[in-house]
C-alpha cells in the first residue's frame, strides 16, 4: 500500500476532482454543522434568511412560521414556511439541490445570502445524517402548488429530485415557500440556539411577524413595526477596490466600446473627467497621426488593454480623486429602530445607539450600527452581533466587532471589565454591507479589516462615551441623595444647635433646612428614583436628546446624496 | 433597477452557477489572503506544504529552497524549490489552474495537504492582484524538464495554459518541482510572518533542509535529523463516524457482492463475525424457504439495501464494540523528537512533552503531541500550534488548542495567568490526524470537537504538572538554599554560643555546623546552582525520567496492536 505512491507516475493516478459538494460533505463544519445543537440552529437560519430575503425583495412584509419537533431521538423535522413569491418551477431543484447556486453571488447588494451554498447546504446535510430527502412546496400564487422531494448527487453536485407533483386550486392564492427538512439534531435553548436566533433576529427585523413551534411549545414574536425598511439598492464596484485581476476579466467581458465608456459605465462614481484622467495618468496613449506626438488614448477598444496598460490602469486609480460609493445601497436598520428595539426586547434604565456614516472597504460600502444598553432587566454582560440584519451567535472569537469590541478601554467609561464591559450591560453591533467578508462559509464571522475594526470601534467609544456620562450622572446623584439623607436625619439636631446658637425657634430653622435641601437636591433625587438623571455639567447635550439627533442626521444623509458625505467618516 | 425583482419570475432570472474559483476570488480571505503580509505567508505555506508532503510520499529527504523577493513596491517574487519526485506533465495545469482538484482528498491518510485548493489558490491570488501567470518548472529526474506558465479561468475553474516548454538534457537528473509566483504583498518578520511560519517548520520538520533568502539576506535552517519520519499508512473508514448518507453512497459504489463482505472490506476494523452481529441487530433477514422462519440475511447485495435497512445499519454499529482505528497510520513526531526541538530551537531551562494514545473523532484517527518548554532564553509567554507539521500561525482564537489551553487551571500547577500560562512559557501543541477538520479553507485552526478538545487538555495538564513539580522543587531548593546560607552565616555566632555554654572549644563545633549544614543540603543547592533539582517527596518519579517513560511506552504502542489501546485513551 505504501510502495505503490513513490514515484510522480504512481502519485499522478491518485489526482482526481472534488466536487463542491464532496468538498462540504466532508467539511460540514464549515457550513456550520459542527454539532448536533449547531446544526438545528443552521438548517433554520438558512431557512429563515432566505425566507426574509425573498420577502424584502418582493416588498412583502414578512410572516414567518418555523417548526422544530423531535420525531425519532435526535432526528428532527425542521420545517420553514413563509409568504414570499415563492420559486418558479424550474427553478426550485437547482436552488435546493446545488451548491454554488444562486442570485445574490453576482451582485451587489445588501442581502443575508450571498454565496448560494446556505439552503442547499442544510440539504446536504440532512441526507448526510438521515439519509432523507427534504420536502419543498411551492407557488408563486397563481394556483398551481408544485411539490418537490430532492437530495443531492454529490458527485456532480447536481440535484436528484425524487418525487415531484403539481396541484392546481385557483382559488388558492398563497404564495411562498415552505421547506421541511428531516436531519439529525439537538434542541437546546441556551445561548448558542434557535431560540436564542429568532429571539435575536426578532431585534434586528422588527416588521417580521415570526411564529416558533418549539418541541416545548408555541412561542410568537408580534411584528412590531408595520413597516418594512428601506429597499436597499443593487450598485456597480467601486475603482478604489479594484485588482488586476478582476480588471482583466472586467475588460474582456464589457460591451462598452471604449476604455472612458468602460470606465464610466460599469464602475460606480466614475465621472468623464475621472475616466479621462486615469487614462491619462496610466500613460495610455496614441500617435496622432497629423502632429506626430502621442496623445492619451481614450478610445483604445477595452480588448486591446494591455497587462502592462491594466496594471498602469491599477496605480492610476490611486491616485485620482473619486467620490465614496453611493450610500443609498445600505439598509441599516437606523439608531431610532435599534433603541426601540433594545428597549422592547431588553427592558434597559438606559440606551445609546449610533448609526455611522458609510465606509468602503475593498471597494465595497459598509456602514456600522452600534447599541449599548445598560441596567434595568439586563443581568449579565452579552454581546449580540448582527450582519445584514443576520444573529451571528457562534466563532465570536475570531470576529471583527469582538475584536473592535476588545480594543475599547472600557475602564474610561466607568465600566469594569477588561476586553467586554463587565456588569448588566448589552452592547449591540450591526454590521450592513453588499457583500459581508465572511470567515467562513457558515457566516458567523466578520474578517478582520482593520477599516472594519476602525469603524465598529469608534462607533462603540461614541456610544460607551454616552454611558459614561450617563453613570457619571447616576452616580453624582447617588451622593447627592445620601447627603441630602443626611441633611434630612439631622435637620432636627442642627435646628437645636442653631436654636442653642441664635436663639431662634428650632421648628422654623428645621422646616427651612429641609426646604432648602428640597430645592436644592430634590429634583435630582426624584430623577434617580425613577425619572431622567440630571445633566453632567460638563457634556452639554443629555444623553437622550444626543441620541435621537444622532438618528435624525442620520436618517437625513439617507435621503440626500452619497457626496455630501464624502468626509463624514474620516 | 428595484422594481424589476418582485416577483418570482424577475427573481428566477437571476439565478446562476457559481464558479468554485470565482467563489473564492470573492471570498480570498478564506483562503488565507486577507492583507499583504499574511498573502505572503500564505503562498509560501502551500508550496513548502506540498514540498513537504511530496518528497515525504517520496522517502526523500527535503531540501527546501524559497526566495522571497520585492521586485517594486508591495509586489513580490516567490520563489518554492524542492527535491522531490516532480509532477507528471499532463497533471501539471490541473494542479495548479483548478481549484478542488488534488490527490489528498479522496484518502484517509496524514498529510499537509488535503483540499486540492492550497496551490492553485495562491495561483489565483497572484493573477488576481498583479494579472500575472504562474511559473512551474518540473522534472520527474528522466533529464525532461517541463516548463509551464499559467493562470486560472475563473469562470469555468480551469487551468489557461500561457506558455509551456519542455527541455530535454539527458545528463541533469534534478527532480523536483520550482514555483515562481508574482503576487502583492508585504514582508515582514514578526510573530505572524513567513519567517517565523519558517522557524516552526524547522522545529516540527527537523529532517528538512531548508535555505531562505529573505529581501534582507540568506537564513539557513539546517537539516538536525538525517531520518524521515516513518512514513503514515493511509487507512479506510472506521465504522463509528459513519452515517446514512456516506453509507448510502459506499453501498452504492462498492464492488462487494453481499452485505457481509461490503462491512469487512470497506471499513477498517471490521471482523466476520462484527458483520454478523450488525447485520442481525439492524434486523436484515430473508425467509428461510425450508423452514419458513426469518433468518438474518448476511449475504444480501449491497445494492438492494433499502433506506430504512440502512438507517437500522447505522443504529445496529453504535451496538456494536469495534475495535479502534490502527494508530499506525498516523505520524507524530515523538515526545523525545519534541523534546529535542524545543530544547534545541528555544533553549529552555525545563521542557515537558507528552504524545496521547491516538483516539477517534467522527470515524477519524487523531493523536495528540504536548511540549512546555520554561525559562532559560524564553522570555514570553508563546503558544505554538501545529496540525500535521504545518505551524498554525493565525485564526488562534477559534482554535481547539488555544480553547484547550484556556481551559487548563494554570494557577493550579503554579503558573500565574488565566487564559494562558504568563511568564517565561512555550506551549507547543501538535495535533496530527488523517484528516483535520480546519475551521476554514485557510487551514489555522482546528475546529472545536469536544473529544480533540479534551485530548489536548489532559496531554497539556500532564504535562503541566511535571513543570510544577519542577517549578515546586526549584521553589523548595532556593528556600534550602536561604537557610543553609543563613546557617553558614551565623555558624561563628552560633558556636560562640555554644563554646559558652558547654565550654567545648569554638573552632571545632563551627566546623561540624558547617560539615553537617552540607550534608543535609549540599547536593539540593548544587543541583539549583547548575545541576538537576530535588525531587519532591510526594511525585514519586523525577520529571526527566518521567519524560523519557512516556515518549518510550508511547514508541512500543507504535509498533504494537492498536487493539492493546482500546482504552488507552478513555
Amino acid at each position: 500500500m505504501t510502495g505503490e505512491r513513490r514515484t510522480a507516475e504512481s502519485m499522478a493516478d491518485q489526482h482526481r476532482e472534488i466536487s463542491i459538494s464532496e468538498f462540504f460533505e466532508k467539511n460540514r463544519h464549515l457550513l456550520g454543522y459542527d454539532n448536533k445543537i449547531k446544526a438545528l440552529l443552521t438548517i433554520v437560519r438558512e431557512g429563515v434568511d432566505n425566507a426574509l430575503d425573498a420577502t424584502e425583495e418582493a416588498r412583502i412584509l414578512p410572516d414567518i412560521y418555523i417548526k422544530v419537533e423531535e420525531i425519532k431521538k435526535e432526528k428532527y423535522k425542521v420545517v420553514i414556511k413563509d409568504n414570499g413569491p415563492g420559486i418558479v418551477k424550474k427553478q426550485i431543484p437547482r436552488i435546493f439541490g446545488s451548491l454554488l447556486y444562486g442570485s445574490k453571488f453576482h451582485r451587489l447588494k445588501q442581502s443575508r445570502g450571498q454565496q448560494g451554498i446556505g439552503v442547499s447546504g442544510a440539504v446536504l446535510y440532512a441526507q448526510l445524517t438521515t439519509g432523507e430527502s427534504t420536502k419543498i412546496i411551492s407557488s408563486t400564487g397563481n394556483g398551481k402548488t408544485h411539490k418537490y422531494e430532492l437530495k443531492i448527487d454529490v458527485k456532480v453536485n447536481q440535484p436528484k429530485v425524487v418525487r415531484e407533483k403539481v396541484t392546481e386550486d385557483h382559488d388558492n392564492k398563497w404564495h411562498g415557500v415552505q421547506i421541511t427538512f428531516i436531519a439529525e439534531g439537538l434542541y437546546r435553548e441556551h445561548k448558542q440556539s434557535v431560540m436564542q436566533y429568532i429571539k435575536e433576529v426578532a431585534i434586528s427585523n422588527p416588521y417580521a411577524n415570526i411564529v416558533f413551534d418549539t418541541p416545548n411549545g408555541r412561542v410568537e414574536f408580534a411584528r412590531g413595526v408595520e413597516k418594512l425598511p428601506a429597499e436597499p439598492r443593487e450598485i456597480k464596484p467601486h475603482l478604489y477596490g479594484i485588482e488586476v485581476g478582476i480588471l482583466t476579466r472586467m475588460l474582456h467581458e464589457t460591451k462598452a466600446r471604449t476604455l472612458q465608456t468602460f470606465l464610466t459605465s460599469e464602475f460606480t462614481r466614475v465621472g468623464r473627467l475621472s475616466a479621462m484622467d486615469i487614462i491619462k495618468n496610466a500613460g495610455i496613449t496614441r500617435e496622432n497621426l497629423q502632429t506626430g506626438k502621442e496623445e492619451p488614448d481614450f478610445n483604445i477598444s477595452p480588448k486591446k488593454v494591455k497587462h502592462n496598460m491594466r496594471v498602469a490602469l491599477v496605480d492610476a486609480i490611486k491616485e485620482v480623486k473619486l467620490t465614496r460609493p453611493p450610500t443609498d445601497c445600505l439598509s441599516p436598520l437606523g439608531a431610532d429602530a435599534v433603541q426601540v428595539g433594545l428597549k422592547k426586547e431588553l427592558n434597559p434604565e438606559f440606551a445609546a445607539t449610533l448609526t455611522r456614516p458609510p465606509e468602503v472597504y475593498r471597494g465595497w460600502p459598509f456602514e456600522v450600527e452600534v447599541g449599548i444598553a445598560y441596567g434595568g432587566s439586563i443581568t449579565d454582560p452579552t454581546l449580540m452581533r448582527f450582519a445584514n440584519r443576520v444573529p451571528l451567535l457562534y466563532q465570536s472569537g475570531d470576529c471583527a466587532i469582538t475584536k473592535a469590541v476588545g480594543q475599547v478601554d472600557w475602564k474610561r467609561y466607568g465600566l469594569a471589565g477588561d476586553k467586554m464591559p463587565d456588569g448588566p450591560v448589552v452592547v449591540f453591533v450591526h454590521f450592513a454591507s453588499v457583500w459581508v467578508p465572511f470567515t467562513s462559509e457558515s457566516k458567523e464571522a466578520i474578517a478582520n479589516y482593520p477599516v472594519i475594526i476602525k469603524e465598529i470601534k469608534l462607533a462603540l467609544q461614541d456610544c460607551a462615551r454616552k454611558l459614561a456620562s450617563y453613570l457619571s450622572g447616576m452616580r453624582r446623584a447617588q451622593a447627592i441623595k445620601e447627603k441630602k439623607e443626611i441633611f434630612e436625619r439631622y435637620a432636627g439636631e442642627t435646628a437645636a444647635a442653631l436654636e442653642e446658637l441664635t436663639g431662634e425657634k428650632r421648628k422654623p430653622i428645621e422646616e427651612m433646612i429641609i426646604k432648602l435641601v428640597e430645592e436644592k437636591w430634590g429634583e435630582i433625587v426624584k430623577a434617580i428614583n425613577g425619572g431622567e438623571p440630571e445633566t453632567p455639567e460638563e457634556e452639554s447635550p443629555p444623553p437622550e436628546h444626543d441620541i435621537k439627533e444622532e438618528g435624525e442626521e442620520n436618517g437625513e444623509s439617507r435621503e440626500g446624496d452619497a457626496g455630501e458625505h464624502k468626509e463624514a467618516g474620516e
